[in-house]
């Protein structure tokens, strides 16, 4: 066998210079610069699979199924491949899917997976990263032990995989359904019935922390007739060749082929959440014929035509990054529903999505603070999907609530918050909600009521929120709310955002209640220390307090969750300037900023999980912090918003399989990527207003979907020149430190003239909107 | 506690006396002599659930789950009950179904099951007989540790249960999720909702040897509002109070009442095999109010409707094992459709019946035998939504077969034989298949070709049938196929039916061929031996061979399937006359015939499982020798026949707990005691020619559906007269000892004189049409 050949790519934490002005490419094909390999190694999660934008299929290699690294199945680090399945997650921090996995053979196989290291079980096969290719829409590998070329693209629904086998073999193809990402034992049961020598359907039922019932169909088709096929079950530990029909939660089939054919085998397998009809006619109707060639190139099409939405100019290796993460922010959420518009609902049931294309995989801790943002800038009418999948979703909900992680008809409560009430708010602001304002409305609110919902702790025992106490108390008891004080400051946020629309729409009664809610964050402030605290139900804070402290065993088990009080004393982003007067006023929030950026080592516990990417305190490698940097400019001092944006993105992002520095998380840190970039970010993700933060690259042209262009060119912009000298809107100087949602939709120019100084620019801009805590 | 109050029935297996004369009851209520206790004992498996004929639904007691005696969740001498689950199968050999068992309970309970001889462990309770009550359409019981009074009645999809509790206790109603009768773990995956304080949904997907991928949906509603509720997981031991919705494959729910109230706790529960919706639909269109007391009489006044088809005189104790049999015959198959149509297809997908009513559970071994010719004398209307049942499974099966075994959208191939074959040319030559001729053909025929249909062996490895051989040298060849010989034997008459039906529709080449097929069984006689043995492939029958020998490992290790060369000798019932031949002619067969009911016990191993009630080594308690005492009639001895008859139904049929002597087997025990009690038996079940026996009963008046009646009289019958003298038929004397169908379904008289010692009567009979191999 061929010696393991794996590239190693060094992976450098420190700041890799930003070479600008060289290879400047000029109206950038997205598709070429989209290196799907970012992301994979370190815990960014992502990876090469070939999928469409918000595809219900991402066929890929998976590597490894067990442990957090496993979580979208590839991991640059790993030796083997196991096989190809058929769906994935990208950047998450769940660890899930892995559906259908099917693994081309020659030889004699052993059915049982095989580990990691040592290739020479199971059925897995050496690779190199010499002979592996990831374009959006397509993936290419050698599997080393077999001496079999595979390639793989897809249409919306259906996988087509081409294997190249060597000559003179016993060709097969290995399908394990018992292969899933994450804990073992999630499948429950499987099916699997050969229609015909080309034609295999089935299904299977997983049951896992992060969707407790989830059913799945396929239906298979080779382009060759097989010749044979044998499923082999693990549990009765037997054979059953050429058996029509089988059922077992721990099956695997092997496919048999004829030995001589000069063409490839090719495989098209779609999935279905409904049946194994509609995914039968998913496919049929997707994907008619075997034209590999064809699918691959409508697939690299519909990419650059969604890359091409932001056309971007700079060096080969900035563009690299930018469009990895714009390519990242086009994998979730999923398209969730057959090509005749059933799909599974949350509430298990068949549904009939009418008027809209139903979506899942929704991860809105992360989501909605910029990925939903910049989906309402380029993806307007996608937008609308996302909101009327959300509002069937809290239609058929158990809970009566929007969802909050939601995964494949199925809501798992993984994080804090009810941040699809942001989502919702902003997008019906911008007029891109497709619904009546009293359902829309009413989705919020019993959202927002809802007595008490479920928060499963990382261990694995049930825990009710407590939103009975923060309707009763103002804030989530410490002592009965795991990460009661980050709850509280993410509920007082979604609070304010529901008075944001209810005062629009002009219910008063809502808006001033709701208004008030968003003050609730300072029922956990303790002025003595300067942050936000648990505190107990008699009104106590819990003592002892370490502002610097995790809470390692579950994340959950005191006031924050991921996070220190550090890193969730910025998080009030409706109120900036009530919280600048709560701290002290600017110059002390100011201090507390450079303090967070410049806190020495952390001795008081060591972070956990996604708290990674640090400087000081600050961490990009999670979410609360991600608008951190951009707050220096409400207090008067933009060049160090500058200086800290450009410092971060030269720290975490890199074209390099360890490039980010944390969980990708379906979007969130590419969008922070593909924002901060263009020069602005939506601090409050609600309400259309983008502060001003200092472009990463010289050049950007926003192709919108109304028509209009709106051009972004940052003149001068070098390693040295990162600064912020002056900004033209349309030709009129920018004194603010704000842009609104209009002005990007209505087309035109944002100018900035970068030099390498810090510039008196912005300091005198009006208040930012939506950041008083009012309306 | 009360202490265990435990009626003891004594069971006897010796000849009870038949007092005939006695207690006379004229015009008899079928519904008032049904003791549905009947078969409860010993290995009878029935059950005295509530259930409508044919229903969907049988709310009844499970006192046991594993283990043979537990086929039905119910047996006599058991001192618990664990709960009332809502499905059940009734004397099958199949041990299943159990769904979404209910229990009500006071106190302190434990959410695991319990052991049965531990009526302190779990949450089972002690019962008594005493205090118990079975009617067709109503089973009442007192659980004594609970002092709750559990009343149960049913629609055809809704179960409605009434618990009376005792005062001042709070009231909860447990829900075992995991409950499952059969073998542990059968439940691969389980969800429940609680939609509000009334109603609660679910579903379970369990995989057995009997059904590998079953989906079975509920809805289910109280009658008063919960005051909490708990759920329970078994796996990861925890609980999850008041959570709205769960999934485990071992999970057990409590919903908790208010302590006080003066009316009892009803609960209303429907099953759907397609959807939680569909559940509910069926619930609400079925049963939408709370009247028990209605539902308990409609249910009643539907069985005597269909008891009501046959109205019997005699002795009461002759009535309740008569009314008890037929009652026994309308259990299965059941109705497995919703009210909207939809059912779950044998490929799994989901399915509109058009035109007639989709039904499950045929168990075709047994039934095929007598269950569905009796079937279609009363049961003509059903016999088509039977027959389009079988169709509809064939046309999605996987193996391109009608239904062998099947089994809640599964086959199981449990036993051998196609047999759905006789049952429906049987039912197409009498005018009831609502399908094309051609349509039919093609079934048939495909189900008879298939080159290797499976048969799952009890040892649980897959094995293919060899149909391939069959076809290939007319025979099973014994080292290829387990229990080769007795499928050789029943294929030859399943095949013979096939040219029986063609015949009719003219397709000669069709009718020649199977003509041909229908005189395999001559393949595997040794004339030597004079019996039917295994025959290698390469023509030598195996050695040894001990006529009498069982192969008791798992029924199927040689010649015959749950029978020796004794019990399977007779089974050429197409071609009864070419046997009597190889045999060596009348005289010859009848002492063989003798020989068999008089053999002394068996030393060369004990019969298995089912293969009881013997009579030398006829065995009643098993199907294969169901036919052999009517078999004296084709060689001039009908007196011989009616001392047999009358001996088996003296012996094996009597109204006890213990009064069936083995499997009930889903109508076939019963079946042929309704049947032989009328003095006729369909010793061919195929082609509308019944042999007469004796009949048990004085008086029977056939209602039949086409408005006219058929009576049955049996003048002077006594225990001691039960031979017959003479018959006569409208009126004309009958010399012949068998009749056709359609002289039934004409309507008119059959007259029996008995008397006290054989008589010539029949000895003179023309032949047994379709008992000569020809058409």
């Amino acid at each position: 066998m061929p010696l393991r050949s794996l590239k190693r790519i060094n992976f450098c934490l420190g700041i890799l210079p930003v070479v600008i002005g060289a290879q400047l490419s000029q109206a950038s094909n997205g598709v070429d610069h989209a290196n799907l390999f970012i992301g994979t190694g370190y815990h960014g999660h992502t990876f090469p699979a070939a999928t469409l934008p918000y595809g219900a299929v991402a066929p890929g290699p998976d590597c490894s199924v067990m442990g957090w690294h496993a979580a979208s199945g590839y991991h640059y680090d790993k030796p083997t491949i196991m096989g190809f399945s058929q769906t994935h997650l990208s950047g998450t921090g769940l660890i899930e899917l892995g559906d259908f996995m099917l693994m081309p053979t020659v030889g004699q196989i052993q059915l049982e997976p095989g580990k990691e290291e040592q290739p020479e079980t199971g059925y897995r096969s050496r690779f190199s990263h010499d002979d592996e290719t990831a374009n959006p829409g397509y993936y290419q590998v050698r599997l080393t032990d077999y001496d079999i070329n595979v390639e793989l693209t897809a249409t919306t629904r259906v996988a087509l995989h081409r294997y190249t086998y060597p000559e003179g073999k016993q060709r097969q193809v290995v399908m394990d359904m018992e292969h899933h990402i994450g804990v073992p034992n999630s499948v429950k049961h499987a099916y699997l019935r050969v229609h015909d020598p080309y034609t295999v359907t089935g299904y299977r039922i997983t049951d896992t922390w992060w969707a407790k019932s989830r059913f799945i169909y396929f239906c298979l088709k080779f382009s060759e007739p097989m010749t044979g096929h044998n499923i082999h079950d693990r549990i009765r530990k037997l054979d059953y060749p050429n058996i029509p029909e089988q059922a077992s939660s721990k099956m695997v089939a092997v496919f048999q082929f004829a030995e001589n054919s000069d063409k490839p085998l090719l495989a098209k397998i779609s999935v279905s959440p409904v049946s194994m009809r509609n995914a039968r006619e998913n496919l049929e109707t997707e994907l008619p014929h075997w034209d590999f060639e064809k699918i691959r190139q409508a697939a690299g099409e519909e990419w650059a035509a969604e890359l091409g939405k932001i056309e971007a100019s700079g060096p080969d290796r900035e563009l690299e990054i930018f469009y990895s993460a714009l390519y990242h922010t086009m994998i979730h959420p999923d398209i969730s529903e057959d090509v005749n518009g059933e799909y599974r609902g949350i509430d298990k049931e068949i549904h009939k999505a009418e008027g809209y294309t139903n979506h899942t995989v929704f991860s809105l801790w992360d989501t909605f603070r910029a990925v939903h943002p910049l989906f309402t800038i380029i993806q307007q009418e996608r937008t609308k999907d996302f909101i009327a999948s959300m509002l069937a979703h809290q239609s058929q909900s158990a809970f009566n609530m929007l969802p909050s992680w939601s995964m494949h008809h199925n809501e798992n409560f993984c994080m804090i918050g009810y941040h699809a009430v942001p989502v919702i708010v902003d997008a019906w602001h911008k007029g891109l909600v497709d619904a009546p304002d009293e359902v829309v409305l009413k989705a919020v609110l019993e959202t927002t009521t809802q007595p008490g919902a479920p928060r499963l702790k990382f261990r694995n025992y049930p825990q009710w929120y407590g939103q009975q106490h923060y309707l009763r108390l103002g804030y989530f008891p410490d002592e009965l709310t795991p990460a009661g004080t980050s709850i509280t400051l993410e509920h007082a946020y979604d609070d304010w955002t529901v008075s944001l629309m209810a005062e629009t729409m002009g219910n008063v009664k809502v808006a001033k209640e709701y208004q008030s809610r968003g003050q609730n964050y300072r029922n956990v402030w303790d002025s003595k220390t300067g942050f936000f605290r648990g505190k107990l139900e008699n009104g106590n804070f819990f003592e002892p307090f370490s502002p610097r402290a995790y809470h390692r065993e579950d994340h959950n088990d005191r006031e924050f969750t991921e996070g220190n009080a550090w890193q969730y004393l910025f998080f009030v982003p409706h109120d900036v300037y009530g919280l600048i007067d709560l701290i002290g006023g600017p110059e002390e929030f100011s201090r507390k900023l450079d303090t967070l950026f410049t806190l020495p080592p952390n001795d008081d516990g060591t972070a956990v999980g996604d708290v990674s990417g640090l400087i000081g305190d600050y961490a990009h490698g999670n979410e609360p912090c991600h608008h951190v940097a951009y707050l220096y400019n409400y207090v008067g001092q933009p060049w160090k918003a500058q200086e800290r944006i450009h410092d971060i993105a030269n720290r975490f992002y890199h074209p390099t399989p360890e490039g980010l520095i944390g969980n990708e998380d379906a979007g969130q840190m590419s969008a922070w990527y593909v924002m901060s970039a263009m020069g602005f970010y939506p601090v409050n993700p609600c309400g259309g207003i983008y502060v001003i933060g200092s472009p990463l690259l010289p050049g950007f042209t926003i192709n919108l979907e109304n028509g209009k262009q709106f051009e972004i060119t940052a003149n001068g912009l070098s390693e040295q020149n990162i600064y912020i000298q002056s900004v033209r809107l349309n030709g009129n100087p920018l004194k603010n430190v704000w842009i609104t949602h209009d002005s990007i939709m209505n087309g035109g120019s944002l100018e900035f003239e970068m030099g390498p100084e810090p510039s008196n620019w912005g300091a005198g801009s009006d208040l930012v909107p939506f950041a008083s805590g009012k309306i």
